[in-house]
């Protein structure tokens, strides 16, 4: 028998998957309690959706407000699954994450430093306070598959790296989408009737905006690469990219304001042509539109000097900068 | 009457231009020596046209071989101006130059290390055992304009800046082409009959690929950005931009190669519409040669995974980084 992941995605019957994976987690949660952090992207929306048809009032799923989301981010979320008839608690914790990533500029610390503050720190806190004893998770294939070969460290991989989730934060892991990769996730999220801005949503990294900051991540730091990432998402939502975003670079270059010399930030812009971002290519996106995205980060990001644009395929390059 | 840098090109009198510079080194000179350095592009190389037909034999003209230049570049320069006539005096001074930028990464403080041992270290010792008491140099009207506004220190601007040679380093420095911009320098050297490889050679900056390597300054990182800067003219000079060049990151950026994680090197890649480097565009290359660069550059450059295209113009961005 083929495995899921194998299966093209015509072949794929989403109403039986539905059917077999919210049993699947009634069986497993049986008259207990779960929790699930939705970010507010595809794979987390879909396991909450899936959680909450196996467990209704039982699953309690929360936001962590790390403040390293987009703008509004959090409110935004939230009010979309209130329409959907589920109630998500957000969960202040900035100041958390802002302390755990202090000074930390390698991008692998910086991933074990938020895996860390979310899952132990935060998480674990309101799992025991729950009394829940599982947690949902989002995992998709192409996480399982860039952890395992070493690419890139995903922080929402736990077990996969023989981290015993049980012993080490007190739950137990569930991920009823690690076997799909994400046009399939796409394609459950769309007949488990999500709303088309969130299951046709660019991927955005689980770490969120501290991957798009090199070097440390601060709350000035976000500040800017959070202006900057919504600029570079209003002029790009037209192209239907696979995904964009915007990096903010350590290294400052030289600019001119007003004549004189302001040594300042630059901001790398990537937008991506790809199914599953396993392999990627640059979009081919026309001048006016890179030069309307510089004039603007230019002027309403202070302090940026500098604008550039990707133009390297996946691999060698990944669809994101850490 | 006008100033020079304000007649328009076609109304400048180049055989005027010549007779009357080449007349005023002669006196300044009168029977003693002079010195000057060339780096083999357009402005020093005019300079060296002119002081011969001044001065003859008694213009020592010298290469600084501070290993910041292009791949091979010495030993080409020296060929050209063999052809032309004129002697050149290949001066090896790596140790030096890498021993003064050794742990600085900011960008003022190379140019000053630079400034230092160009001038003090390496030329001061030369013009000493030369005997001259005159350097001749070809500063621009750009260098000194950008200057003077605090928009980058120009390695060569030394008086503008209050520094007397004289004192400081034991010469006095005569600038023959200080009212000129570029254009006007080029229309000289064609006038003055060094070849169009020359006299239409894209601008390079004086502290050569120091200012091309953002952090510290090593023989390793010029290596890198010595191989990324002859894909970069390998691929671009068909367009016949203003400029282009290519710059090594000091950020890192994560990568996959052959399937597993490389934490390696990003190169910008800046290509210039412009007349005379006061204003620029970013040229609208086609996405194939990007790709290409791309290509080239993550395939031939070792440790590079990502390649940027700069997109911003000047202003607010400078032509070079740094």
């Amino acid at each position: 028998m083929k495995s899921l992941k194998e299966i093209p995605l015509e072949e794929l019957n989403r109403e039986e998957f539905i059917r077999q994976r919210v049993q699947g987690i009634a069986e497993a949660v049986g008259s207990g309690l779960a929790v699930n952090a939705l970010s507010g992207g595809v794979d987390s929306s879909v396991v909450t959706l899936l959680g909450h048809r196996a467990l209704g009032d039982r699953l309690k799923t929360y936001f962590i407000d790390h403040g390293l989301m987009r703008q509004d981010e959090p409110q935004k979320i939230k009010l979309s699954f209130q329409e959907l008839g589920i109630r998500v608690e957000i969960v202040e914790a900035k100041k958390e994450f802002f302390g755990a990533l202090k000074g930390i500029t390698d991008p692998e610390e910086k991933r074990e430093a938020i895996t860390q503050t979310f899952y132990k720190k935060v998480f674990g806190k309101i799992v025991k306070e729950s009394g829940a004893r599982f947690l949902l998770h989002g995992t998709n294939y192409t996480d399982v598959e860039e952890t395992v070969t070493g690419i890139k460290r995903q922080h929402n991989i736990l077990e996969q790296l023989g981290i015993d989730t049980q012993e080490a934060f007190g739950y137990k892991v569930l991920e009823p989408l690690v076997d799909l990769r994400k046009p399939a996730v796409r394609a459950i999220g769309r007949a488990l009737g999500l709303p088309e801005e969130i299951y046709n949503r660019p991927p955005f990294p689980g770490p969120a905006l501290a991957t798009r900051v090199i070097g440390e991540v601060t709350p000035e730091r976000i500040e800017i690469v959070k202006k900057a990432t919504k600029i570079v998402e209003e002029e790009l939502s037209i192209t239907k990219a696979f995904q964009y975003l915007a990096i903010l670079h350590d290294d400052k270059v030289t600019g001119i304001r007003e004549g004189k010399r302001e040594f300042g930030w630059q901001i790398e812009v990537r937008c991506w042509e790809s199914t599953d971002a396993r392999t990627g290519s640059p979009t081919r996106l026309a001048y006016e539109i890179l030069e309307k995205l510089a004039e603007r980060l230019t002027s309403e990001v202070p302090n940026v000097v500098s604008v550039t644009y990707n133009v390297t395929k996946k691999p060698p390059v990944t669809i994101e900068a850490l």
